[in-house]
């Protein structure tokens, strides 16, 4: 890691800033490149902060220059809202991602890091924990263009030899997390408890989803580049807890009793999602340490705290 | 079928001029979109032939008016050559057909049929006959856009009723069918073989692919549409035929002992492609009746005859 040249799009973003912490802790030299507008919670000493449009074919192309290793964190939607303008999504997010690879084929940057979405790209699924040869059947927008990307960084290893880590991440949380109600189940509960706003669930609120907590999806990358993984991993909790759960345990954490309002369930909404994780957990030594209780106590510290007002958007 | 009213975008090509000359037979009120210059073999009567380019919103928009059923069998780009410019595919495939989802939404109209690619959603599998549930893991950018369009649609059927069936065609060929070396391996040997021309193979000519004659597709969609089928479904030969075994077939039939010429294996070429036609066989008593052989010799006396002058590019 020492000294490695990694660019990383999308690194002011919740967990961009979080991993261009890590990286450059570990001695990593790094860019980032994130929209104009967008801060970092505080800018890491030797990071060169670039700001620019993921659209911007100049702009990319200059990130790229004495690149070793690219790690791909932006994402122009969010599985909510993508199916409202699909054609945005495509043209923001697949379009964009095949000029990158393009783009590093042509500049000769030879790895990728792309974080995939382990919650949308298998859909439906005949049996939970999901392993990483599951049939890919996304329900969304969203999970459509991040299978379509998968696809195209395949074909661009096989056919131009792009070394590429994929990573299908379950839901990960912590501290910084927006609360704008579409980054994530934890982060809008405690924030809806906070402003005594009424917590809506779509559907019977029994769906499993998996969370993963912030440091140990950090850990996980920073393993995975030092180790020079290679290939499709999922990356989670491999624990199914549903939204009553978590509603339950933030209600005891906080010590509030939140209002709750059931929606009707949302067709491109899936069942259950928990990762099988035995390959990330046999690829170099590494498991999630930090549990939902004692992640979400953080969270909620972090929320009552200072790091509230400062919370990154 | 008797005055359905269906839209046949790309009835001019190959597979689509062959439909339209079926559809009318059967009694359906047709209308027809294709690009600027393309031409009917021979126009049909009763037939409403509209020209504009598939991505002109417009153009679209006005040939769905009054429309029961779309037929989109629209492809700007070959599987042999998708990959040189992948951005364009997304441009003129993806975009272009989600936008046409929005459109039929939009304009009412209820139902559609897709022709999706059975030789590249699969990429490799672990076993052959490939059955409709198998995973798809396209290697090449016509299968990767392919997928997304299948997933594409399948959003539009769970959030807003769309019905629709697609198709997983295997290799269809058949008179009238192009020789320009990107259709398919038995129109490009035969012409090969006419003009004097190597023949050309890349690999060692012992994948298997699944050849599916004409009429036997056209019988296919057809009695689909009277049944009012809807899903996916493969429609192939479900038999594997390797390249060499062509040559000696092609060879046997015209009298000719072809130059060939072995290329190196291409990446984003798959193993072995053969559909497991269960599903369509049972659907409404399908199976298809015109043998390789058969097909073949039907093919080589057209092409030698008065078809080949007028054949369609």
């Amino acid at each position: 890691m020492e000294n490695k040249r990694i660019l990383v799009l999308g690194g002011n973003g919740f967990i961009g800033a979080h991993l261009v912490e890590a990286l450059a802790e570990a001695g990593a030299r790094l860019r980032v490149l994130d929209r104009p507008g967008s801060l970092p919670p505080a800018p890491v000493p030797r990071v060169e902060y670039r700001y620019g449009n993921f659209s911007d074919i100049a702009t990319v192309a200059e990130s790229l220059v004495d690149m070793e290793l690219v790690i791909h964190l932006i994402s122009t939607t969010v599985p909510g809202t993508a199916n409202r303008d699909p054609i945005a999504d495509i043209e923001g997010n697949l379009v964009g991602s095949v000029r990158l690879l393009q783009q590093m084929c042509d500049a000769g940057v030879p790895k990728l890091l792309f974080l995939s979405s382990g919650g949308t790209v298998y859909g439906n699924t005949k049996a939970i924990p999901i392993p990483e040869d599951h049939a890919r059947n996304p329900l969304s927008s969203y999970g459509i263009v991040k299978v379509a990307i998968e696809n195209y960084i395949g074909m661009y290893a096989t056919l131009f030899g792009l070394e590429a880590l994929v990573l299908r991440v379950s839901n990960p949380y912590g501290p910084r997390q927006s609360h704008l109600g579409v980054q994530g189940v934890i982060p809008t509960f405690f924030h809806r408890i906070l402003s005594g706003d009424k917590i809506k669930i779509w559907g019977d609120g029994a769906s499993l989803r998996d969370y993963l907590y912030i440091s140990d999806l950090i850990s996980f990358i920073v393993g995975a580049i030092n180790a020079d993984l290679g290939g499709v991993f999922n990356v989670g909790s491999g624990q199914g807890v549903s939204a009553k759960e978590i509603l339950s345990l933030v209600a005891d954490i906080s010590g509030a009793a939140p209002a709750v309002e059931y929606l009707p369930a949302r067709g491109f909404d899936v069942k259950d999602v928990v990762l099988d994780i035995a390959k990330a957990q046999q690829a170099f030594g590494w498991s999630p340490q930090v549990s939902l209780r004692s992640g979400c106590e953080t969270y909620w510290r972090w929320l009552k705290g200072a790091g509230a007002p400062a919370e990154p958007v």
